[in-house]
């Protein structure tokens, strides 16, 4: 199953390796640099670019948005963190692509660590990594994809406060975006969700503990990574560094917002599922009981009177006056009947009494 | 089931929209526009009212309240929006309505959400949005209703203090009316806890954990709201800023000790439910091991009994003396009930004794 | 019962009423005013005083003590604030019986809310409130009562720092009653739970989850009342204001020690009681396995056994020599008893195999 | 049963003594002085001494440790106070024998209460107070015992530190002891809760439920002896008292660093016990699906086949040739055999199907 | 077993042994000393040498690490720390191998105790406590082991930052290579969880609860160690000491996400557990339930059959024109089979409703 590689994301890392050695992955696809340098009044876009060409446009923009897609090339990526002058600790943990969300305040630039989701059924997550300097924006991507298309599209069009502002308002949108994306998942979730309570609560059935173990599990899942993504932009609000200007941080104050709104999802969603497993466990027992109930009533009610028709049915010696002589009255069968109907009524009025009949107490 | 649509509340926000764009939803009402202008001394009201008399009036109010209700037109928001300088990003919370209790302090102006109780079985709520400034408040309603009426009477009798103070004692007015809402629909929970709480103890029913996991979910749904609005008073009350006045504070830790206390009932009647439930849960198992008693006792009883009375019924040839020679016995078939009658006996001295027979035990 | 009063505690604040307005119950008793006034060295005490007396008196004596009895009458009430200078909300909170504990800090006088333990068997609770300012102690009670009697004498008789210190310590020896008044009230279930615990080890019964959820609940509602007394005197001891000496801070830590260890019985006495039902629901899982056991080795040693005396009692035509010859044989009889032995003898073995029968693990 | 003092541990202040009013408890022993007075080069010893004497020592010594044994005296523990000017609450707590371990600062010196383990098979403990000035430690026991004898002799040996520091390092020796003797405490139900674990594991018994709800009760006790203990010390490192050297606060995070440990314990043991409760329902739950699938079994099987041998068995007029045709065939027995054969293989193969035969998920 | 080890760690220190004396463990091997000095140009090593070499070479390079195997021998350890001026208690806590993990930061130096895996099945950990000091790096572990040869050899080759930076650089090295060691160990457990989720949700199987509980109590032991490493290390950021330089603390900031890291994996691991002991539990139910549908569905069947069958089985006198007329009717049989099938086809009917057959609740 997908959500099986969730539980022990295997960390490359070989204990020993000094720290800040960057080793690629080696099935991790070849890396392709798309870069953008714009100002208030100009843009320059590159749809691939060489190392050469990055190194070239440093310092030339007011914003030059660096997206690497693909890790593959350690060689590659450390070049680009040479060109900006990135901290070897941030640049493995780049590469080393297991991270928890993070903030990191370096003197020179701002490390972030995401974690997008990715399309399909599982909860898979992908690493994006920002680096946020005065005059750059470095995003890396495990894989090519168009998630940030949306942005680019704005900043050629040069709508709105993204080619009026800086490098941070650049990288608040971009975190926006895989924030945002968790919406749709938890929606979906608390649909699930519903649709389960009115299956358990209208039908009980083994299958509906698997499917709710199964969403408590993903929830468990979506808290590991929603929990470290809130403390990080909390960590990004409130540190003081200076390349996250004051009005970025309303900005992202709003997406702090939406990470506090997620967890609200993810932990009344576990309270529910908890609730329902609680539901569904005390209607088993509800039924079990009931079960219990027809099958004494049936067994209470006949037992005696089986013991009865055993009882006229023994073979005694008929020559004896004092062996079954009821079994040669005129009236010994009516009698006998009326005999077993009368037990039979006595246990009916003890089951009444009980409240075992009645139906008040069925579901 | 009206409670739905709390699960899974969604958000319109389309992800890739840049910030702060105004986008009514198309099913939201038409806004209406209702202001009233007021000081120690003089006071105007108009009943409708449009953005020019809006934009005509501003400044020249001690309080200037510019009540909107019906949020269906975004561009008549942004007009407003703009009259009294607000941030976009509030703006955008005001239209996208699912926002949780918060407070955001401006550098103008301090923006409010709430979320107000609406009339009816669910619990369904409305986003109520309030912004305080230096001499307005603006309130955002979704829809028309009467809920501040009562504030309205007051400034027009020139009753209090309203008059006398400025826009954040009617802020703080809103707020409170808004805060004690709540009260009747807790306290209508409070009840059907001790009712629920009466039946449980006294004879437990299936439909109770439903009921049970209905007050549960509803009282976490609830503890989504308030925990939030005490959050947003407690921000209230202690940031720095200077359109709360030193004495709004202290009526404003008045609601906030009212948003303590309805915590207060919300965690309160958390656990009795959860108590009730382990209470219908234990009584269940006591009853079904009553019903296993009497099954347990009624066939061990009968079960041997018949066994005789089978041995006695086989067809063996009784030709042989040593096939069922009991059975011609002069005083066969009464020596037979008495072995019955004395098994029986032993057994019923096993229940008494095992503490199954007696009524101590039984509930 | 008597505990359903506080699950709900009704709040008498209709919603629209201005805040600060005196709305006095209509069932509360009329108020009885007792005075003393008392210095190091002077003493005078009024057993029922009017609203003119104690304007006379006031700033008359180091402490004057206003000890009011009977909230229903809200002028008298609002004029006795009026005397003092007293905030209308806090005064408002005086009349609304049901506040949870607190502290709150004026500039001229500090309001205090306690909770006091009704005698009788439900868990009734009276709001206490005082105020403490330079020269006054005011206590509002709902009913006449001689709780503070003994403070009285110790006035009188001139003993102890009472008289020689301010109305902060005199308000300390006030708020020592009413806490230590919980004690004998948290001994009483301690000895409640130790005997159910006695019970429920010794024979469990139906009746014991009852008798633990009513502790379990009870201990719910003292914690509310003693978790916010422990708040509201952390808030006396910590807040900065003149109203409070160094040196009765000291004694007030005191107090807030026992309030600690009041606290800190109820959450053992909550764990006790989840402990004892855990220990009946597992002692009752434990009789139902022992009651199916000896039902299943009832019905599993005499069902097969039954089956061969049905096998024998059937009446296939003895003519043909394939129709049950064993009837036939001499020694039939004895050889079918011999056999039913066996049978008996195996299941006997098979259960002793199973650990169902030795006494080993029965209870 | 020994433990049941530990729930609902009495407080012997009445209700209205004003505070800091000593009263003996009756019942508590005379007290014994023992007194050293010691500094770098000289010392002396006073075996059982006088207040008198206590007195004329004051200020002679760098460290004057009077030890007071037994409390049944308040006039003799007043005036120990009355020399080293104690305060009067803290004097009060001494007498009062139920105090939560504490550290309260007083300006003349220190007040610690600790509660000290007694040995025997019950939790009983005993407190111990200690109070440490500028050149004395006085410490108050209940009862006489050779608990601190080690550190006399070390100091009477005039090795180590003890002779060379002050007070406060004489405190810390004595606070080690009582702290570390909790210890092997905890170690002992470390082994019983081994033992348990095995016993569970192997062999569920409903002894073990009551032995694990004693074990978690008594950890509980402990929690209530050893938190208060961590929280005592926290407090005696980080609080600015000049009666604590800097030095000495170094040994204190030892004792901490102690106390933290236990508290790993009592937590540690309190989890492994609840899922040892867990692991003990969940085989009783086994054991009666076992018992209950055997049941079914051989009532599954056989009820189907009696039913055929009373079918069989009935007595219809064998003149008519529909009566029971089957009993008058020539190979009618073998028949009825073989079909009773057929329906058994078929019921076993049903249950093997269901999984119920077969040995795997047997226990 | 391995694990019992963990619960009860018996702690060597005898009370009374004043603090700071060192008590080696008899057991324990003899101490063997490596030794490498070194500076950004200069390398020397010593594979084994004395303390007389050690006291040599002290001061005389940039870093000295001295790497002691093995605590066997008091007086060598005491000796050490004399050459380094260590701290007496500090030292005992060297010997004493049963500390948690913990920073303590001393005037001259920073002693650090962490806890290193052992390889093996057990959870067995060995304690490493590291000095830092201005020139240098006291290494004291257990037993001798190559787990930091790794470093040795990069110091050797003069790679990396390790021969220009400084002795706390070197301390970070060895610290990240015991916190890593953790991680293959959870990666295990996360598999185990991985194949016991698909085995209890698949088939239920009493092991599995023995399984579960097992990793839930390493999971525990785990989180004993994990939880204080986490500490120490944000101890050792946060401590304002001089031995650790800014730039280290960047790399340490990396451990401890580590850490934390660490720890997320105990916490949903344990989660995990805990939801599958639930899965198990109501499968088990689910079991039970479809268990006593079938026996009831069976004895309901034929219970009431049986009872014809004893009925038309009863031996009264057929002389009599009112016994049991219907056994000499001429299609009496017929009919009573037909009957017999007629009460089946209503019970059977009765079922269906109840929903016991259909197979759509079966699992």
């Amino acid at each position: 199953m997908a959500r099986h590689r969730h539980l022990r994301r295997k960390r490359r890392h070989i204990a020993g390796t000094p720290p800040g050695t960057l080793v690629a992955d080696p099935q991790a696809p070849a890396p392709s640099i798309r870069m953008i340098g714009y100002g208030p009044a100009e843009i320059r876009e590159w749809e691939t670019c060489t190392v050469a060409q990055v190194q070239a446009e440093r310092d030339k923009w007011t914003v030059l948005w660096v997206d690497i897609s693909g890790l593959g090339d350690a060689t590659l990526i450390g070049e680009i963190g040479g060109i900006f002058a990135l901290h070897g600790l941030a640049l493995e943990d780049v590469l080393n692509v297991h991270q928890r969300p993070k903030t990191e305040i370096f003197d020179d630039h701002v490390f972030i660590v995401l974690r997008s989701l990715l399309p399909g059924p599982g909860l898979d997550t992908e690493q994006v990594s920002l680096f946020v300097g005065e005059r750059f924006v470095l995003t890396f991507q495990e894989r090519a994809n168009d998630r940030l298309e949306h942005i680019r599209v704005r900043i050629r069009q040069a709508q709105g406060r993204v080619r009026r502002l800086g490098p941070d308002y650049l990288a608040y949108r971009c975190i926006d975006t895989f924030v945002d994306a968790y919406f749709p998942v938890l929606e979906a979730y608390g649909e699930m969700l519903e649709e389960l309570e009115d299956d358990v609560v209208a039908k009980p059935d083994p299958g509906h503990v698997k499917r709710l173990h199964g969403v408590k599990r993903d929830l468990l899942l979506l808290r590991r990574v929603i929990w470290p993504t809130r403390e990080m932009l909390n960590a990004l609000i409130r540190d003081e560094t200076p390349h996250i200007a004051h009005q970025t941080r309303i900005f992202l104050r709003d997406v702090y917002d939406h990470a506090v709104h997620l967890m609200d999802f993810v932990e009344t969603y576990r309270e529910v599922a908890s609730g329902l497993l609680d539901v569904y466990l005390s209607s088993l027992s509800t039924r079990m009981n009931e079960i219990m109930k027809v099958l004494t009533m049936i067994a209470t009610l006949f037992i005696p009177l089986s013991f009865l028709t055993g009882l006229w049915g023994m073979n005694f010696d008929q020559g004896s006056p004092w062996n079954q002589p009821e079994l040669r009255l005129h009236f010994g069968y009516p009698l006998a009947l009326g005999l077993m109907a009368c037990v039979a009524a006595t246990l009916i009025w003890f089951f009444r009494r009980k409240g075992w009949i009645g139906g008040k107490d069925r579901d």
